[in-house]
């Protein structure tokens, strides 16, 4: 049999416990489980960037790999834990949209409500989900229990607006999901909807930021622009980015994730 | 014969190479060691909350698993090179306090003071312990010596204040061992301890804070009080915590690790 | 067969899904690699720190550990990716000094220019040859590639001016590599070229910093001045290092990396 992954994101830093208190959990239940951290430095609380992270790497990991993935603001209330089925990896997390763009963009086959406290620690905290109830059902995924072992199928999870940017005849609406450690501003649109834009490589399209309008010249590298010179592009993450030549966009755009971003089209006067 | 486990903690960062040095000295002596990281962003030489994120992780571990600690200001001084024999868990690190609340908690079986070179790189530094001789010490215990292969037993080792709250029947007297990333606020007060104060879920109780007193409410999750209140409540690390849901209770109280932190009990007037 | 060790080391911090794709990458390709992060929090585009970083860490890891090392400013222009061969590790990553101080100190046997893009992703974007050139390399050789597959040797690879220190008869004229965590400011000065000059444990020396000349105790250990007090010694990276016990030096001496520093030699008057 191959060695099951279990990839850990969130919100809680490295500075305390509470990563160490998952996987110690997880190698308990499942010590043959390989487990990998997606990062654990995500901004508290911004869901947003949570999901472009998760979105990001899933696709590099192995078929089968179950991602843990906690930027819980609501633990404690009646928000659901859930385990999502994708065509191509497990999700296991807070029903509060962290999971969505990744399981979408892969194709969710299911969606189950964690409710069986058997696959939980015995006892479950109201503050760290992450130990007592996800790292926790991960790791019996891991050693080999069904998804539906785990509670029944929902169809009412939570679908972010984050998970749906907007096109209209003359302009393409959606968001900024996050800020990178660089600066570079990565959007909601992705390399797929970008297409539908018709904008080439190398050619110039207006961006509207904070309701300036910003010509951005569309490239396929950093390198294409001089130095401290800002361009588009669809970066590692496969979403359209803003970016500065080895400078930072973010502080020289203003720009911070949750923020309004508009692709002005062609056909627009 | 099952993996063994080797976890550390420290004050090291991540940026420099020390950590990943620790770790190759570790997979040099036993390759078959699966190497955990609890912490390495302790603040410098704050062996208050090395000792607190230690105490919090270890009992999530699989039992038999080694935990060395590294928060040592005083490294190349007299300060002894210990390894702690506990009922659930292995302990390494320096004679300065750092492993004892972890341990205590735990039950102390032996403490031994590691002097056979053997068992240390051919060279060892005034300056990185850590690598040449807790490292090397962990590495030895995972791949089968015995804890008194080490050096002779010793009584005489370092017990910290911070390791012993005072109960008086007017007040409960602790200190803040830790702030976590979230700016909750963890004193030394285990939930153990809390639980002679006969404070109940719910009612509101009083806490001098640097001088101060302040009513918390008691609570089970940080989601009972409105966004932006104060509570009080047994936090994941199992000891007392000031919060505020949503918010950064060290900056809104001022408080910082060390800081007097005093539960006045229902009798006083 | 023995388990292959992987080393990642990069500027890419841990913020970002980028470190966690490197080890997707490599786990689809090699699944019984061993990964280990030696560090992600070299400042961006800091070649000198972590070519320092890597050449501390690679002697303690196991022979034929396999580095992959990541500081790159020129991605997606005409800086070639090189795999180096040396006496105790292979070296991956691109040509631009980064990977010369480890390997050297080891003695390089064969550096070739990756070339051969069937040990590529299939896909390689401008923006993140970590993860689509470098991550995959550094696999397809742990699964035992063997160093002449990837492309041809070459012998005009980039050696950095931080390899050189220069020794005159008066002085010995150095730059700064590295502020560690601390703020301990570490030398390109090696423990080797530093016991040329003959300056013994407890005497006092000559240090020009920033134009200005500071006297130095040569200390075996921090410890060894008071609290707050500044002092040189070989640190455990093995390279001339200026330090303050339980201070900042870096901050006290207003130094950072690249920075020059010259030994004066007692020759001098």
């Amino acid at each position: 049999m191959e060695t099951p992954i279990v990839t850990l994101l969130s919100d809680f830093g490295l500075k305390d416990p509470y990563v160490a208190e998952m996987k110690a959990v997880i190698m308990g239940i499942c010590p043959e489980a390989r487990i990998i951290d997606v990062s654990h430095d995500i901004e508290k609380f911004n869901i947003r960037m949570g999901a472009l992270v998760l979105t990001s790497a899933a696709p590099y990991f192995p078929k089968g790999t179950i991602h843990v993935a906690v930027v819980d603001p609501g633990v404690g209330t009646k928000r659901r834990p859930i385990l999502i089925e994708a065509s191509h990896s497990l999700y296991v997390g807070p029903d509060n949209g962290l999971l969505l763009l990744a399981a979408q963009k892969q194709g969710i086959r299911h969606v189950f409500n964690i409710t069986n406290s058997h696959y939980m620690l015995s006892r479950v905290s109201k503050t760290f989900h992450g130990r007592d109830i996800f790292a926790s059902v991960a790791a019996h995924l891991a050693s080999g229990s069904d998804p539906t072992d785990f509670g029944s199928e929902i169809q009412d999870y939570v679908i972010p607006k984050f998970a749906k940017p907007e096109l209209t005849a003359n302009e393409f609406r959606g968001e900024v999901l996050h800020i990178d450690d660089f600066g570079n501003i990565i959007t909601n649109i992705s390399a797929e909807d970008f297409e539908k834009t018709r904008i080439k490589d190398g050619s110039t399209f207006q961006l509207r930021l904070k309701g300036k309008i910003t010509a951005l010249k569309f490239c396929s590298a950093y390198g294409e622009t001089p130095i401290g010179k800002p361009l588009a592009l669809i970066g590692s993450h496969d979403f359209l980015e803003i970016s500065i030549n080895q400078g930072n966009a973010s502080k020289k755009f203003g720009i911070k994730t949750g923020d309004q971003i508009t692709v002005v089209l062609c056909k627009q006067r």
